[in-house]
């Protein structure tokens, strides 16, 4: 078990087991005498470790019939441009929730298509809160949102109820509690919190809603390309992909989403409630809108920074400090982050209380 | 060293320095106590990883001022489309060379841009030599070509002169010999073969050359939004690019680009030799056109294969056989393969004809 309580927001803390797996695999895999690494990805060895990946998305998260699960390139970020060419007809109207930085992009490459409608935005806030009681106009292909805002430590409680396709970037909080697949059109997340390092971004698309834009979609760009081709139109990302499937194995063999879920829970409940409970600090956004992946939260006396600062890194803890958008701290606590680390923090925050008498 | 000879088409060999270093970093990066996929791609250890492989493309490469170097996503295969985002207006007309699968690929997604005027093909060969003595119009924005082709084992001996802008895709043969970056507007490789493993895209991309199309470009597909953020605009693919850099540093290391030219030509020196001089070998494409990287070949007599098959496979080689749109055999030999390897081979065919009497 490392001794750094890592607490960075993405790229973020992984399984050690994954970690140890994934480091024997890059100089002999599968008894090989061959690096992951450097073998075709069409052999038999690697196919199965993009079918398996693919089978663990299926499995932890109940994907029904009809849906396919791929492991692409580029991020969310290609993502957004990807949503908005598969499911929004050129110059037609889509909805977005604009719950900050992520949501905010995801806008901009729709425009490109078609239109994006805000239908709902917290901007006036400074994205503190999720925005709620929103109409979403028949008329729109589809309603796009970010279920959680890693930034400003916001998530979606609830999902929209919606009588059109809803498409959710579910980069920040995908596999950490159950979620039903069946009443969205698209899932897309990028790898690098709670599934596996950054460079491969899962999709589980329903393929009966594809196909139907109209638009000349570029091949790498186009869902029914990269369906046709078993996840493997072009090389995929190897490594990222076997390490992704690495951590969804953990999470199978530990328990799966309904496991994990209880425990994101607790960890969020402690640190949640010292913040509450501790004088020296406050939550930065909405009581109901706190997110079970990030907490934000600052100094209410910003001249303690520095002192405090010092006691978390002797303490051994590493990534909290928050956005430059938001400032203060921002504690990311992701699948593979124990409980005992938030502890850590916690204790961290007592000690500091007990310091300043 | 691996006692396999790997003489695997892509993802292939790499150095065995570099895989070692790379298991190494999965479980403790840099003496953080963290793996290096754990960490924030904005901390001081990651971002020097990034600068370090960007510069050793510039130092190995030569490239000139005015020059940008990205570690982007998507492969040579999102590369198609954003070389002609990016220097296609829409509308317009550039001039491409066909020389098989991949060029056929970057000729697909230009012509959803504009006009990919096709003004040389080896089509009528099933693509086994360079066309040569074409001409290239004055009026097309530029001229794309494929500097290898990694399956039929083609390679541009000499590049194309050119009056208009020069944009080459050389995924299979960048780093292998020296180039003239200055001749070309763009360059653009997937890792996978020379530099590392799959997962990461090179771009080496004429900075001046840029916005000049009109078109309105997607974030992730324009080249300028890489550029203004140092390639990181959005969580770049961590362990492909890390291990790229320890890739190229093994390459500056042991004497650059001038080096490993004169160990790829012996390697080509040896298999060509072989395969001209063996009676039951033939090779398969034009001899003036042939690839110091991938080396194809079949036996003379189809009935041996199974014999031969044999034969290499018990001597430890692996992944010469032929792509399926050729057929027979196919000897990859990437800058990491050893000339022990290619010796290995000729030692098997060489024993192959001794057994035929």
């Amino acid at each position: 078990m490392s001794k750094v309580h890592n607490f960075s927001a993405g790229p973020c803390i992984l399984p050690q087991e994954v970690l140890q797996e994934a480091s024997k695999a890059v100089l002999n895999f599968n008894n090989l005498d061959l690096s992951l690494i450097e073998i075709s990805h069409r052999s038999k060895d690697f196919v199965e470790v993009m079918e398996k990946a693919r089978s663990l998305v299926k499995e932890l998260l109940g994907v029904p019939e009809g849906y396919q699960v791929l492991f692409l390139q580029g991020g969310a970020s290609l993502g957004f441009l990807m949503a908005a060419y598969n499911f929004l007809p050129e110059g037609g109207k889509a909805a977005y929730i604009n719950t900050g930085t992520w949501a905010s992009k995801a806008i901009k490459e729709a425009n490109r298509i078609g239109q994006a409608e805000v239908i709902a935005s917290s901007e006036d806030k400074n994205f503190s809160y999720i925005p709620k009681g929103f109409g979403i106009p028949n008329d729109a292909s589809y309603l796009h949102f970010t279920s959680n805002n890693t930034i400003f430590g916001t998530q979606f409680k609830q999902f929209p109820v919606s009588r059109v396709p809803l498409l959710c970037d579910m980069s920040s909080d995908i596999f950490s509690k159950k979620i039903n697949v069946s009443d969205f059109d698209l899932i897309y997340a990028g790898a690098q919190k709670n599934m596996g390092p950054a460079g491969t971004t899962l999709y589980i698309v329903k393929e009966s809603a594809l196909g139907k834009t109209g638009n000349n979609i570029p091949a790498m760009l186009d869902f029914k390309t990269h369906i046709a081709k078993d996840s493997m139109f072009n090389t995929p990302p190897v490594f990222p992909v076997y390490v992704s499937m690495l951590t969804l194995q953990w999470l199978k063999d530990n328990g799966g989403v309904e496991w994990i879920e209880g425990v994101n829970q607790q960890k969020a409940d402690a640190i949640y409630n010292e913040i509450d409970r501790n004088p020296l600090f406050k939550g930065v956004t909405a009581v109901e809108d706190r997110s079970i992946m990030n907490a934000t939260f600052v100094l209410n006396d910003e001249s303690h920074t520095e002192e405090f600062n010092k006691m978390w890194k002797d303490a051994g803890i590493s990534g909290i400090n928050g956005h430059r958008s938001v400032g203060g701290y921002r504690a990311s606590m992701y699948n593979a982050l124990p409980l005992s680390s938030v502890e850590a923090l916690v204790d961290v925050m007592q000690e500091f209380e007990r310091s300043k008498g």
